[in-house]
């Protein structure tokens, strides 16, 4: 939601930007000058930001020196290692020589103080999905419809008699040399229930919340009806729970060439990165995080599991299934009734009718032999000693499972984080250089699950978390094109995070090469710092234990491409052969991420005054509020009078207390070490401030006041989320949430007053 | 439950203990030697205990200089003045001058830094009580049963035409000129439910949950009855609540002689400080903290109010009133039934039959004008910064409000604290001494009610005292008697008490001279440093915000007294001819606590490392868990087999980390600021670290899973309270309570291995 400001103090820093530019310029002239240059020095549009409390800090050209460390070779060596290793699926055997090679690489680098590598979240147990075939008989949960073992998730039409005339195929298509492997997982959504219903069917375009309100005004329910959905509108999770409420008996969700293969002009994959029509996209679709037996505290050995029908957001109550376009397009081709909106139809050479029923009498069977069972996963940790403040942590974290080969989501992500890891060593074994604070590089597991490995560390560590984490900086899919950064997570980061993208350099959209800021402004002047929904492994930190985050990837021209993700993803066909011909052929572009999670990461350690603007998060909130008044204003007017005072107010005293803050940091000398770290310790703990200990209405593990992901839709984000939540579809006769409104906003005005009181002066908090 | 315990690693401070006590005797050598002299190098009772991690703090000529500034003839005049402003009780005319006079007296003493006297607290609406008569017509919130305004509380005894032939007097009466004020406050229950309920009485006993079983034993039940009991047992709150629960239409409570004026050879009041036959104990039965209308938040202005029906723990349902023993006398003497147990039979002129019925058809009718009502509060706030570490916080508190005069509870402690804060003033100003932390003095408002100005407090201000208080020093009732110390808190700090109790001399018990430490060695050999119950302002600090915690008073001789608190607590006659005449005529048991809550916060605000003693917090948990065994084995056995094992272990874990710890603190230099910095975080928060964000089950503002004020009776202390409560009167069928139970004990398990977890070296606490 924040975009980069036009602060009136960056003036003033201007020539030292220039200057500091021009060093920089020099040193790395021989790669950029091959480009044409982008002016970090330009319009309005492009004018760097500044962070007025970066001082004393580490040196520029130590800081160079170091980034330009990061080798695209060894990158690229260690994506091809991980992906050797194997498919990396939960539970598959190539799994734990993913494990050893990541701890050993890390303790290979001796400039790690420790790794932790099995200790903490690697002895939990934790519910999740297997695909049939492949569930041990130990430790199994549910055993209602137990699967046969030979035959994975079918998706089948029926003729009027019940005999099966169509099946949908078990495997995805071998389409190069690379996904002809032994133990590649079928495709499956982890979570679904087992089992096997059968029936009609009604195409619900995206399945979303509107999707259904268009049928209804069509006269067509879905009641005790299977549902096929297309990918690429919400969460997979949400598609299925929505189905759910409207009563259908199954969901099935396939992948339209229409958003997932737009370009007529280009065949497929693997002539292109466009996913073919034997692509099918796997997932999860639990809507929680964790282990869902254990909510709200680690799975460890001892840990109390609550029963499967407690679990809350509840898993799963119906079977749903992925499949590919090809057997999406035999399913409508048979179905019958009205023909679905002009905008519901894909790309797929069929009329596109809703259904329910088919023709000639048939039906559609969906066999769903998916279970769940308990498995133990593994978290691999390093930390890098800081020299002054060990306690202190900055924390980089990237996910290490994927659904099959994962070459984008998340492997690259994680070959870039061994590089830094071999980077960090380097610098440390070679030079006088050692972080002020400790860095610490998590690798996690089970995040395709339901952020499990993440999660359950949270919930572990959530008192040395809330204590002593500085920042957590996640990648998940590092380069998914070669277009422009992509940058968003918490408002104080957001200078910091803008400042870093000016400390690396590249040649992007067209040619145009300089800093990373500065082809971003000029490839995407509009893109806003976002505020995240969920879907990776910083929700927990932020949600749960306050820590400020941030998320980035090198995307693709979204200007262009008007699609939910890259084409490829959780597909069998997410492979190293496509990073390297589709995405990122030499490797540029996972330099410059691992380039700028370095420069971001050593700018929090070695900041002696932490990088946080405060004034961005004031201001932030004030848009928040801005626009809670014109999504809102009329219904909360009548039923809480004042609220846009009182939140006006609340906000103002923040803003205050803030520049006040800012003013008092910038008269501070750092020399006088608990004097900064009195400071520092404010600033840490200001994001903590948003926390409501007591957790949003409804979900009490999330507990930050102004952003969480939206619950009717992972994906995205929601700002005053326990408001936006209590007022969805709400009525004037809604008495008792009405009454919940008042006291959720009461919340929110307090919380913002405490986040205030801790920013005043030490001795006048009150 | 700590007792003074017998550490090998004492003997080796032995002599320096030795030399410090013979420079300290030389000192005060003109004040003790009037005395026998109570020897600190005695036998293994009396020898002195020692914090090991003690060094780098305020040199002991400084802290004694400091001490000796206390001044009898101060503490004495701010009594005088503090009862001269008025009866101080809340709404009282008086009470806003009390208000001004103590921030003025913070005010007028320059060493103040920051003095807020309205800020925060002061304007919050709260629920409370309010006496007949007294209240304003605005913001009542219960209209029910409106009250006769010219007629406070009454029990009458009617014959049997329904026509009253006794009535309770409205006023307790006047025995000295001391008490002949206007707005003294008659006798009456805060927050009774107002009403008039009639017809037959059950005497109770103490009105424990045991009283009921042994009258269900002979065949009587209190249902629709009204119930008459005698203090003494338990919190009165709990009183009301169990007759409730029971199916009581009223309560009324008494003072017998034999609770309140055993003693047959002395005259009570004003002739000595035993309760005179028209004593009349006040109080609270509430047995919520804070205002009951805003649970874990603070009443601010905008805050969301939940309706009365709402409030968890309920508000009484009954009236209930509290009378003297001369009406119970009355009433007793008409009452049939079969004649109380022995044990249960006090000393009134009576035969104490049980009822329920009259002679003569006679009835008793209990008349409850008693209203709730809005208004605000007052905390008082003064702050000294610390002159290295402003932003660590040493907390002094004492309540402020009283019954009526409250020359002891808790005057005796504001005119001791009012007395700290000139003596500081008065350090800083003469001498180049400042404290290394802040200091924080407040006066809390409304504790009488139901701890409000405290809870309020921690309740805005959470944030704030979680990442940066040290300790929470109570004082309630200063001085009860000339005995003995008692002190009782968190194990962390048990050390640093004792420590404590050295730096301060008087003679008591008996003549004997010498430092508190040893002369309560002397008196009370056998007496264990507490785990505290509820009752007083530190019960938030420590079960909300994690804050370790003290508390202590010069008590009277408990060997010889067998008695529930002193007799005059919460009547009329709590006066300062009381204090002067039986208690401490001379104020020097005032100035002992005085020197005694300086000592402790000097020591907690300027020791370069904390002075918390892990290894006693170990064993603490040790012997809690044995307490459990003992108590629960049985029945833990059959459905958590292997729990003593899983416990053991944990705390095993917990005593190996607390032995690293000390060891790393020992071998540390206190030169390094960050270092030390580092190790007094892990200090300050590992009484945070057993605190579970979730709460205890069904009392989620209660989070401290190892000490929390006993579920029923406020006054004591239970340890494992959660699961303590679970188990209480549980029976093998109650299949979810034990699920409950399961669940719970996984949380202590995991609480546990948290807190561990905060005290590993900061890059291992995985």
């Amino acid at each position: 939601m924040a975009g980069p400001k036009e602060d009136p103090t960056s003036r003033c820093c201007f020539s030292v930007i220039c200057f500091f530019t021009l060093c920089v310029g020099v040193a790395v002239g021989v790669v950029i000058g091959m480009y044409v240059l982008c002016d970090d020095h330009g319009d309005d549009t492009t004018r760097p930001p500044t962070v007025e409390m970066y001082r004393d800090t580490i040196p520029d050209d130590t800081l160079q020196a170091i980034l330009s460390g990061v080798s695209k070779t060894k990158i690229e060596d260690n994506l091809s290692v991980v992906r050797e290793i194997g498919g990396q699926f939960r539970g598959y055997s190539g799994f734990g020589s993913v494990v050893r090679e990541i701890g050993g690489q890390f303790r290979g680098y001796t400039g790690f103080d420790s790794v932790e590598q099995g200790a903490g979240p690697q002895d939990l147990q934790l519910l999740e999905g297997c695909w049939s075939g492949r569930c041990p008989n130990s430790g199994i949960r549910r055993t209602t419809v137990l699967p046969d073992t030979e035959n994975p998730n079918i998706v089948s039409l029926l003729d009027n008699t019940g005999n099966p005339i169509y099946s949908s195929p078990k495997t995805e298509k071998i389409l190069t040399p690379e996904e002809n492997k032994t133990g590649v997982v079928p495709p499956f959504l982890a979570f679904a229930k087992a089992g096997v219903v059968q029936g009609d069917l009604v195409y619900v375009n995206y399945g979303r919340v509107e999707d259904y309100v268009t049928l209804s005004n069509n006269s067509i329910n879905v009641t005790n009806k299977v549902v096929l959905a297309r990918y690429g509108g919400i969460f997979r999770g949400d598609i299925v729970s929505i189905a759910s409420l409207h009563g259908a008996s199954g969901v099935i969700i396939y992948s339209d060439p229409h958003d997932y293969a737009p370009d007529n002009t280009t065949r497929p994959y693997p002539n292109s990165w466009w996913l073919p029509p034997s692509g099918t996209q796997r997932g999860t679709i639990d809507t929680g995080n964790g282990d869902p037996l254990t909510p709200g505290y680690p799975a460890t050995e001892t840990a109390y599991r609550i029963q499967e029908k407690a679990v809350d957001p509840p898993l799963p109550s119906i079977p749903a299934h992925a499949i590919d376009a090809e057997v999406a397009e035999k399913i409508l081709s048979y179905l019958a009734g009205p023909p679905a909106p002009p905008e519901w139809r894909g790309d797929l050479n069929v009329t596109y009718n809703l259904g329910p029923s088919f023709r000639d009498g048939m039906k559609v069977q969906l066999n769903v032999s998916t279970r769940n069972k308990q498995s133990r996963i593994s978290d691999v940790v390093g930390v890098i000693q800081g020299a002054e403040e060990p306690d202190r942590y900055v924390i980089l974290g990237n996910h290490r499972d994927a659904w099959v080969f994962g070459a984008m989501d998340p492997s690259g992500g994680t070959a870039i984080m061994l590089e830094i890891s071999r980077t960090l060593k380097h610098a440390i074994n070679t030079t006088s250089w050692r972080p002020r604070r400790s860095i610490i590089l998590c690798s996690w597991d089970a995040e395709e699950y339901g952020l499990f490995g993440s999660t359950e560390f949270v919930e572990e560590y959530v008192k040395t978390l809330t204590t002593r984490a500085v920042a957590y900086l996640n990648v998940d899919i590092a380069v998914q094109g070669q277009y422009s950064v992509s940058i968003g997570g918490s408002p104080l980061l957001y200078r910091t995070a803008l400042s870093a993208t000016q400390q690396v350099y590249i040649h992007t959209c067209g040619g145009v090469g300089g800093s990373l800021y500065c082809t971003k402004q000029h490839c995407r002047p509009h893109n806003r710092y976002g505020n995240l929904g969920s879907g990776s492994d910083f929700t927990n930190m932020r949600c749960q234990a306050g820590v400020p985050v941030l998320d980035f990837s090198y995307i693709y021209d979204v200007t262009k491409w008007d699609i939910a993700s890259y084409p490829l993803y959780h597909s069998e066909y997410e492979t190293f052969y496509a990073v390297k011909n589709f995405v990122d052929g030499n490797f540029t572009y996972h330099r410059a991420i691992g380039q700028l999670w370095l420069a971001l990461a050593l700018e929090l350690t070695d900041s002696a005054i932490l990088p946080f603007n405060l004034s961005d998060y004031a201001e932030t909130m004030s848009r928040l509020k801005e626009q809670l008044v014109a999504d809102k204003g009329d219904v909360l007017d009548r039923y809480l009078p004042g609220y846009d005072a009182n939140l006006t107010q609340v906000i103002d005293e923040f803003t205050e207390a803030a520049a006040s803050f800012m003013a008092q940091v910038a008269g501070t000398s750092t020399s006088k070490p608990l004097v900064v770290r009195k400071l520092n310790d404010q600033l840490l703990q200001l994001e903590r401030a948003f926390l409501d200990p007591h957790g949003l209405p409804g979900r009490s593990y999330y507990r930050h006041i102004l952003f969480a992901p939206s619950s009717h839709n992972q994906y995205a984000a929601a700002s005053f989320p326990g408001l936006v939540d209590l007022l969805f579809d709400i009525k004037d006769s809604d008495t008792s949430q009405w009454e919940k409104v008042k006291q959720h906003f009461s919340v929110i005005l307090f919380t913002i007053q405490s986040a205030t009181s801790t920013l005043r002066d030490v001795i006048h908090f009150m």
